[in-house]
């Protein structure tokens, strides 16, 4: 059986280019750029609560890093390392190898380098930091919105949530297993949005983070949310309102940026729809139906409901 | 029961004095020091691995916050910021507010920023990633020790590990369940020693990644060894040389570095040892009995062994 230290140098040790020195010593040693603010996020993925037992381990190496990346865009920030702290029930050569595989797939996609980690026997258990660069002053708060901004949401909602559900086919499914952070899209929103957040825990719940930070409300038209398509428009609501792990970008803009914004969606390929507006007052989400009747807000995900 | 973000906002959301942004939004901001390199590091500690079902948990936020600082002691690092991911069974929140305390106290002593994190039900794990600053050039790598430097032990080996064995008394149980990270001891290490490591897997094959690393040998007369008081010659034995979690610092430094390190004992109050030299030839350790028989070497710690 490998130990920890041949798992590290077999699948864990690829040059790290961007670091003065990556993994194998006590701390990797970088050297941020003295220009930019530096972005640090940490995600904790459990076998059987963030994915399910007997999970493709290639997809699982991939969403690990997507998660976190997907903070970095929510913070308009570009990701640059990230360290890898990883318990596993044994020391499966191929497991881990696939693993690795997915990881450093879509590391090497944002040209993030790994620098560091830690391997450990127990239940599988994986958590990620993340660390990334954005100009000072740039950064994409959740606090910046202000009444009369326009609300966006890129790509489809829900997705994630219908493939829980065995709907949504296979683009579901992959939106589930290998979800797709919108890095390009955070950088490129750096000083035409005011506020934004990554879709992790259900739609109306994320902006409601937006709102509370910003201390202001919101007014969104539920039939102009780009919805994952579903034949059960039931299941489809609860979905696109509530459903988490789809890492789309919710974020606010001038009315002014709107054209730069349509232009903006042409370039990356990406949909940018535009659901509604922030408004004076409490930090309330008031959602409204095709006939502009309020529709109940459900609450998002909560690890301790 | 109170929800995730009642969790952090009641218990891990005290400011972040030394960042643009703390905890609360997609990922913190930091501002490193232009002049320095960053050195980042991770531990993933599970219950039942690296501490025991039922640990008082102000101790486990004091453990796994001190082995992360080790980490910075042993690169010459200052530590500035952590993250902290938090695998909790249920939202005890007096569990969970004696963890924050044990957790905040030792942050304090050393003015570490916790600047995010993450929380989510399941079985008990703790990921804390540390950031730390070295100026660029000074960091103490494994692979600086040349032959002929003399090597250096911090403090006492063994006692966690006869703690482990209900030997050693107070002062063991106290190594074993509140180490002391030795972070003065590294800053001052800055431009004397050649190459350290913090001892967490047992001495012996801690100093094992340095002999590796240098590409060089290594004498050690197990008499001089600093060793944690046992009646028990061979458990003590066994504790010094193969225990880990003593976070204690093996390093190397030249022979003109002597007088210096011995005032820098004084200086910090903290016995620093010398027990052998570093030897030309292949990155093996041997160790020396009293009477000057080799004697065997016994492997450290290995998750997967």
């Amino acid at each position: 059986m490998p130990s920890e230290f041949d798992i590290i140098r077999r699948h864990f040790s690829r040059p790290a280019r961007q670091a003065l020195l990556g993994t194998g010593d006590d701390a990797a040693l970088l050297r941020p750029d003295a220009g930019a603010a530096l972005a640090v996020s940490t995600d904790l993925l459990l076998e059987g609560r963030h994915f399910p037992t007997g999970a493709a381990p290639r997809a699982l190496g991939h969403k690990a890093l997507a998660v976190n990346l997907s903070d970095m865009a929510a913070m308009g920030a570009t990701p640059c390392w990230a360290t890898l702290a990883l318990a596993l029930p044994a020391a499966d050569d191929a497991w881990i190898g696939e693993f690795a595989e997915g990881f450093y797939a879509l590391a090497a996609r944002y040209r993030v380098d790994l620098v560091g980690g830690d391997t450990t026997r127990g239940p599988l258990a994986i958590c990620v930091t993340i660390l990334g660069e954005v100009p000072e002053g740039l950064a994409l708060m959740r606090g910046g919105a202000r009444p009369g901004d326009d609300i966006w949401v890129s790509g489809a909602l829900g997705g994630a949530a219908l493939a829980l559900h065995g709907a949504g086919g296979a683009a579901a499914a992959r939106r589930l297993h290998e979800p797709e952070p919108r890095v390009e899209l955070g950088e490129r929103l750096r000083g035409i949005a005011s506020a934004a957040i990554d879709v992790s825990d259900g739609f109306a719940q994320d902006l409601g983070h937006i709102l509370e930070r910003s201390g202001a409300g919101a007014l969104v038209h539920y039939a102009l949310l780009p919805k994952h398509p579903c034949d059960d428009a039931g299941l489809q609501q609860r979905c696109v309102l509530a459903g988490g792990d789809d890492y789309e970008l919710a974020f606010t803009a001038p009315q002014g940026a709107r054209a730069e914004l349509e232009a903006l969606a042409g370039t990356l390929g990406l949909a940018l729809t535009r659901v509604g507006s922030m408004q004076r007052g409490e930090p309330r989400l008031q959602l409204l139906d095709a006939q502009g009747a309020a529709m109940a807000v459900p609450r998002g995900f909560d690890h301790f409901a």
